[in-house]
């Protein structure tokens, strides 16, 4: 039998790229608090080392209209550094290449016609390498950039220069993510189920029983205010009031949802929304996306490759439709994101993340529970709530809707969040797959409700008794 | 050339219902006041009454898979009071026909396997005829049963009773609206342009300018609470904390869209959501659903035929994606729902409805105006607002989420509205086809974005300067 | 339990035509041979006989797209005789109604746009009460026209009208297959089964085992010459090299159709073209169309209600896939279109057609058959080849293609059969919905692979040994 | 502005194989003639030849479902080879790799479940790398067996094991096309135009008027017989009667086509069949495939990058509407299959193939020209038809059915032609993309009537006066 390059390389022969890092490196978990140069570097090159385990074949393929072939997410976020930074902000900076626009340009009408979305697979040509070159053409004049900045006294369009690099980077690391996501797409529509990564151990710890912190009604401030970055849809912070609930202080589990699945969770339409009843029929699920093995259900498709079922580790890869369902069925809900983002509260980033190069939500830590019925208190440090940042993002029950007062950004970035706001649903804390510098209580990710190949998995909430 | 039947008459020869009346007739714009029996009878006679302009072929027929046909109406909600009343509380009833609760049932899993809604068209068989018979039958069947109501001393099985039959008196009234609804989207795509009313006369006042009430900040209460009839979805009363916003005076009239196109309303992405948009170019949207007459839109098609398109009237039949690019155009936005039922407030429920028989909105009544600047009270009687209930049913920004705090009715009832909560938005308010005793400023109203074939219409808000 | 109009009445109440007859009366089985006038108006009237027992809402329901709406099968066959027979030929005649070419054309693109063909059942106008006065309107018209043939000198004028004359009446009579066709499918769609006429008892005999008649190798002639109508794709006549084959001498029946699903027929995709285990598949098809009650298949939907199923009945209603499915893996395979025709010969057109109101098809008679073995003539009257014409529709081997030296008629009724030689089958030999006058041994029947639901059975054919 | 690798080397650095040629060099127009495994040697190198100008990354990539990419391709060839001639003949071999089964399997049901056909685009693993060294392997084991034929007294095994090899390079042959059209249609759609082979000079000959030869009717054969290869749809060699028709003596060329567009030939209904007409109207066709530049059409994309279109070539992909079309227009039809293979008779096969690495259609060699009026021999070599072979495939009039006593290969390979004898057209003679060592003149292509990807082409035919 062949010998075949299913489990990746942890480096790929003649990637070219000096700066490419494997993500589990101690580089690649610094905090970006440096000079901006300095970051820039960083986080761009951690999308080349995402790459690096990947074959230019890899990178040329999309599995499903809602993914993008790895190459064309390497190439569009250069192409967003060019169009809304270097030709705005360097005089006489020449693109690239004439018909890069129309090849990477993802959906900003500002910014003219473009290639069709479903059929990016078919961008064979520029080659992985060509992009790559692509990147560090952009990266020499972005650096470039950087480096004039405050030599010269134009202070308003450095500061406008250096938000839209802010802008450049978070958006650099919403497509790291998304290279992640579909790549484990792709990976999984192959029969020779490649890895990703090195195989991972089975977890074997329990997590304690579920437990639930109580938050008190009241008028409270969401949204995100101060300094540091945030995307329009976050702004601007304004007053809710909330009724008093209670929030589980861990993500669902596994052996939790399989309990769902045994009770005939996906064979009960009373536990479903109408949509979602109607998809478990016309699409055929029972079990999670990356399930396997009939109805043992003993693998689940990773990223490390085709791998036991671990009983603790939280359910990933469920719709929107099945976190309500299971809710439903648990006697429970999905927070709302108002819920969750006060519940959240001022309480540092920190979790599991693409920085720790595992790509694969973890147990939930026994040790850091406290008893929370006498802590209520939102957000301290040690409320006992876990896994609020990293392992999956949780679905809540709220639609993706603009915030009382909510401007787009000026011109075409405006294009960013505000547009897509209409029958999708708010996600809450980042993933194994999202850089913890990334990630912030206020940010808000919106995917479709049947969606089910991001990192997505099931906080609970309910009313307070 | 031939004399056809596209002007409706006013009565269907040999309809055989006695109660049939005249929807413009003064005894169906009787306020609802009296005991459940004559209540009873007046709603159920309006359902026959819509029908009695009408063929036997015209309540066969469904244009659309979200429309239905007439007669399916007809049936369908005396199959509610059949299987909701009749079968749960009066002893030994005996089903009509075997069939017709797999030919009758809309949505309710609880109740068993179903026709195909897309294709309610191809029955037939049962008659009309037939369906006015079990109409009927059911009716004699649950005024027998209010008949002896109190006469018993079961107090509790009279009571829940009594709330399934004011269920299903409401959800008749929703079918009443749809079965216009459905009838002019049926109409609409006939050449021949049949008329389901007489000629209406154009309407040559023109409304006064578009006016602001300001609404302060603060938290505020909504949803149903007290005595009244409501529905599982406007409940539970909750407090919300709005930010001070303003809302405008009356809807958008036909003169006032008509500048949206002239300014390239429907060729300019940056006005529309993604999904807009999108819908725009793949259905050639340049007008509202029922303008016709190419670049000058001189007409619309209504209930009363093909019509001149009057300047004052509001304009109708957009889908959310329309309004809100149009809110967008005018440098508005949508209100929410939460600030649409606080401007709303306990103002009495007066407008133009079904009742009046005219089946289309009519031109805001510049009598009732005030100085809205003086006079911040919210729904008071004589804030300045108008048409907040009648003429049209009005999109609000905010998609269509359960309430905190909501629990579904119980049993199979509960699938009335709680699993529909996915992707739809929100309007409130009724419409020129709702009747005046089926609305209240708590009344939720949901369809899809691209919606357009009820009577929706357009009212702004904005941030409070 | 309610007494529902599921079996039709044989008259319908207010039909307003003295001239409809029930299909089973003497005078429909006429065979017409009289003066053109004649033969009007009883083809004519055929078609409104066979409304008689169909209520109006019967007559405007579409049940698929293939299908059409009763009504507009009255009023189509009417507009091709006022479009192509009055409009040409009679001075001064005006259109009853200005909108009926837009409503009632079929597919002419000579003669301008039309109503979407899916959308036919959105037409409750004109009733179908005025559909009939549009019938008779133009029936006076045309028998006025044909009153005067003769009695100019306009011996040119007079053959052309009348060549059209003839033309519209098998047009005719090919829609009145569709009617019964069409009523079946939607009726068949309805929980309540309705049935179009009177029970009819089960056929107890048996069919004798099936015979083989052997034709000899040679050149032949096939398609029309000679005096009769025809279509223009029968035309011309030709030539055709014939290896010798052998035939069998009556259709499959049910019993032998049923042994083909006992023997996994519907699950083993050698025995199936590619197009045709796709549609299997996507279909979830497991018997043929009409058959029901699970696994048994012990009854199926007829004209005369849901009936048992019959032996010795030939099977019906099935796909030209079903066909070559059946051929395969009976050892044999279907007969090319050239071998059916000189296989029928000069025989008389005798069998069981609509003319005698059973509308289904009928045990193949045993007394007439013959040894075949010792008769080679083909088409003699005694070869003992039974069913040839009538019962049911014969699927052959052969795409629809044009004869060589093939010229569709002039004008816009060469739009009639040529256009639609792409990617279809050839039947022959008519069926029990057919009249024994529209018929031929040269008449080209042809549908779609996947079709169904048109009258159709099963020939078998082999290699002579 | 970046060099992108928009023309591709002629040499793919590191394609590691040694045997590898470009399909210009002189060994690649060797006639095939030699012993088996030099025979096998050549044709498959020529498959791995055509992929040495082309990146992985260019063969991974499916531009749409009927294409697939070029490292499918090469793998499913070779499996083709290992599963029906090594695991039949030789024993104790062993699989490859235990999924390429699955991975690789085309249609073949009787060979087990597959890798769903539109989506292969998404195996980028196994590598081309890896693909090819499947290649060496089959190959290895190949050549070992046909080393060892004769050497044992088993000639029916090596008989039947040299007719499946036969197959094999066969069916190898049929997928060098189709790795070009693939390979062209991928590169048509990507903004950046690569061109897969140097530029071509454009041609500037004119060809001389179009000419006809007439042939005589008569009984002739047609089909497959004698000692050579051939397709089990070729067989059995039967007869067919030919009326007299007159046959083009070249393809049609683009000025001629440009006419019948100039000409509104895509505008206008009357011209087409009616799947046709909905065709273009449905996917706004108004011009072969490949043809660019809006109205004056001035260019087309070809293997050679966008090129100048050239008056005197042919004319090329042309779905069957449109050769059909045009014949309409031009006062012609298509010819059937018989009277193509009739005219074509006994001559050679030689014209422009594959071999020659031109890769596109050419000019109608003038020389070779003769008075056909006097010549009425078909086949001769001096008849004046030319361009019968090569160049472009020609649409018949002739639906893909099976031929008189067909009977297709025993077992699993019986799935190769016979199942797809539906609704397909057939074409003839070969084109530019075909090696001349696969053609016969009874070799019958089929694609359906749409396609428009494949190098097609038009010749006429009349009924002779």
């Amino acid at each position: 039998m062949a010998n075949l390059q299913t489990v990746s390389p942890d480096v790929r022969p003649g990637s070219g790229s000096s700066r490419a890092k494997d993500p589990r490196s101690p580089s690649a978990t610094t905090t970006n608090t440096g000079r901006p140069a300095a970051r820039y570097d960083e986080i761009r090159g951690l999308s080349e080392s995402l790459c690096a385990r990947l074959t230019p074949e890899d990178c040329v393929a999309q599995s499903m209209p809602d993914a993008s072939p790895v190459k064309w997410h390497l190439a569009h976020t250069t192409w967003f550094f060019e169009t809304f930074l270097l030709k705005e902000f360097v005089r006489g900076y020449k693109d690239f290449h004439p018909r890069f626009g129309f090849l990477f340009n993802s959906y900003y009408n500002g910014k003219g016609p473009r290639h069709a979305r479903p059929a990016r697979g078919v961008l064979t040509r520029p080659s992985l390498e060509e992009v790559l070159a692509y990147r560090a053409h952009v990266d020499a004049h972005v650096l470039d950039r950087l480096d004039r900045i405050g030599s010269t006294p134009d202070g308003g369009v450095d500061a406008e220069s250096l938000r839209i690099l802010e802008i450049g980077l978070h958006h650099e690391q919403q497509h790291q993510e998304l290279i992640l996501t579909d790549v484990k797409h792709l990976f999984s529509q192959n029969a020779l189920a490649p890895a990703y990564r090195a195989p991972l151990a089975p977890t074997r710890s329990a997590p304690d029983s579920l437990g639930w912190k109580t938050i008190a009604e009241g008028v409270r401030s969401i949204g995100h205010s101060g300094l540091g970055f945030s995307f329009d849809n976050e702004r601007p912070a304004h007053r809710v009031f909330l009724e008093p609930f209670r929030i589980a202080d861990r993500l669902i589990t596994n052996a939790e949802y399989r309990e769902f699945i045994a009770d005939g969770g996906y064979r009960r339409p009373e536990l479903w929304l109408d949509l979602g009843w109607a998809t478990v029929q016309r699409e055929g699920w029972r079990a999670p996306l990356y399930w396997r093995g009939g109805d043992g259900d003993a693998s689940e498709f990773t990223l490390a490759g085709e791998r036991e079922l671990c009983d603790a580790e939280p359910v990933a890869h469920v719709s929107f439709f099945e976190a309500d369902a299971f809710a439903r069925w648990a006697g429970a809900r999905l927070p709302t994101e108002a819920e969750w983002e006060v519940a959240c509260g001022a309480r540092e980033v920190c979790g599991h993340f693409v920085d720790e190069g595992r790509l694969h939500p973890n147990v939930a830590d026994p040790g850091r529970r406290r008893d929370v019925a006498r802590d209520e208190a939102e957000g301290s440090v040690d409320d006992g709530l876990r896994q609020l940042f990293g392992d999956l993002w949780e679905w809540t029950s709220s639609s993706y809707d603009a915030y009382p007062g909510y401007r787009p950004d000026e011109g075409t970035l405006g294009e960013y969040n505000g547009k897509f706001m209409c029958d999708q649903h708010v996600l809450r804390g980042g993933s194994c797959a999202s850089s913890r510098s990334h990630l912030r209580a206020s940010y808000r990710n919106f995917f479709h409700a049947p969606d089910r190949w991001q990192f997505s998995g099931i906080r609970l909430a309910k009313e307070s008794p």
